[in-house]
C-alpha cells in the first residue's frame, strides 16, 4: 500500500530516496524508540522536543507531557511535524563534500489531537510501554485514573508522511576515486548494555527476558 | 560559566532537570552526531528535519541543504529551534506511569543566518567533517569553490539554549516498591560496527585509526 506524496512530503533534494510505502514507514516508526515533535508556539516561533511515540495501525501517538501547556491549550488540533530518525552509519567519501550519513527517517505532518477518551488512553499506555520495551505491559502496573489524568498523549493520523532512506556507498567522480583516501561505511548501532537493577529492588526479583535480551523490532 | 534561562528555555515540567551550564551544553552538542532542525514554513506550519551540526566556540552550525529552499529564502534570519538528543537508557519502573528514558538533550533557539563568507564556509566544512569523525578533515579532499557554492550551512548563536538531563532510577511510592516487578535501567549506547570499505577503494588503502577506533567525544 502506498501513499501519494503531498507537496511537503515529497522528498525534494534527492528524489530517489523518497519512500512512500506504508509498510516501510511503519517499520521505521516501530523500530525507533523516540521522535522529535515540532510545532509553532503562540509567539509564532518554532518549538521542538524529543519525546516517545507509539503507533497503533495508522495513528501515531506521541507523549506530550513536556509540551502539555501548549498541547492542552489547542482543542481544535495543533499543526505538528514529527521526525523519527534512525542513524545506520557514517558514509566516508574521499571528498569532504560527499560525506554523508546512512539513515532512515520518517516525517509526519498533521493536526495533533489530545487523547481524552479513558479507554483509548489506557490502550495507548499499554502500546507505548510495549513500544519502548516489547512485553513490558504484561508486567508493569497499569495507570490509575489519577495517572491517566496527569498524562498527555496526542495523536496524529498517518495520512501525510514519508520516509527517506539513505544507504550504500558514496558516489564519487573519477578524479576522487583515484585519491588514496579510505572510503566506505562505518555502521552505527544502538545496543543495550547490562541491565542495572534499581537499588530498592525486592530481593529475588529476576531480570525479565525482554530486558536481558532487549532488541528493537526489525533489528537482528 | 552559566546562562540565565529565558521563558522558553526554562525547563518547566521537572525544573530540577534543567541545566544552563555552558560546558555541559557544549559537551552534549559535541557528543551528538546529528540534530533536528525545526522552523516555520511560509504556510505557517512547522517543519522538522534531521541534519548534522557542528559547534565552533559559541556558534552552532547546521547543514541545511535538505531545507535550502526555505533557508536560502530567508535573508534576515529565520527563527529556528534545534534539538540535540542523546539517549542513555530506558528507565523501567514498576508502574507504567513512572517509566521514562534517561537522556541528555539541548534545545537551541535563535535566528539562523546562512553562512556566505567563503573562508567561514571552508572552516565549517573542516569542523563538521571532524565533528562526524574526529581527524577526518586531515585526509579528505577539501571542497572546491563549486562545492562550497552548492552547500548550505546556517549558523545560530548559542545565546538562548538549555540542556535537560534525565538520569538515575525511577522514584516510586511505597505501594509500588512493594510490587514484585523488576525495575532499573537498561543502558543504551550507539556503537560502531566493523568498517565496510567502498567497493571502488584503491587496493592497499588502509582503514584509518579514527575509523577503526571510532568513538564519540565524551564516550569511554
Amino acid at each position: 500500500m502506498s501513499q501519494a506524496p503531498t507537496p511537503r512530503t515529497r522528498v525534494r533534494r534527492i528524489p530517489e530516496l523518497g519512500v512512500y510505502d506504508r509498510d516501510r514507514v511503519h517499520a521505521i516508526l516501530d523500530e525507533a524508540i523516540y521522535c522529535h515533535l515540532a510545532w509553532v508556539a503562540d509567539d509564532g516561533d518554532p518549538r521542538v522536543i524529543p519525546t516517545i511515540h507509539t503507533r497503533i495501525d495508522d495513528t501515531l501517538y506521541v507523549h506530550g507531557s513536556a509540551a502539555s501547556s501548549t498541547l492542552r491549550a489547542i482543542k481544535q488540533g495543533l499543526a505538528v511535524a514529527i521526525a523519527v530518525t534512525l542513524v545506520d552509519g557514517i558514509r566516508f567519501a574521499r571528498s569532504m563534500f560527499e560525506h554523508s550519513m546512512n539513515y532512515r527517517t520518517v516525517i509526519v505532518y498533521g493536526e495533533a489531537q489530545e487523547v481524552t477518551d479513558r479507554d483509548e488512553l489506557a490502550q495507548v499506555f499499554d502500546a507505548i510501554t510495549d513500544h519502548v520495551a516489547p512485553g513490558r505491559s504484561a508486567d508493569a502496573r497499569p495507570p490509575s485514573d489519577d495517572e491517566l489524568r496527569q498524562t498527555t498523549f496526542v495523536k496524529v493520523a498517518l495520512d501525510e508522511c514519508s520516509a527517506k532512506v539513505s544507504e550504500g556507498f558514496p558516489e564519487e567522480p573519477d578524479d576522487d576515486l583515484a585519491l588514496d583516501v579510505w572510503a566506505g561505511v562505518l555502521p552505527l548501532r544502538t545496543v543495550p548494555g547490562e541491565p542495572v537493577g534499581d537499588p530498592l529492588l525486592r530481593e529475588g526479583t529476576e531480570v525479565p527476558a525482554y530486558v536481558a535480551d532487549y532488541r528493537r523490532p526489525g533489528q537482528r
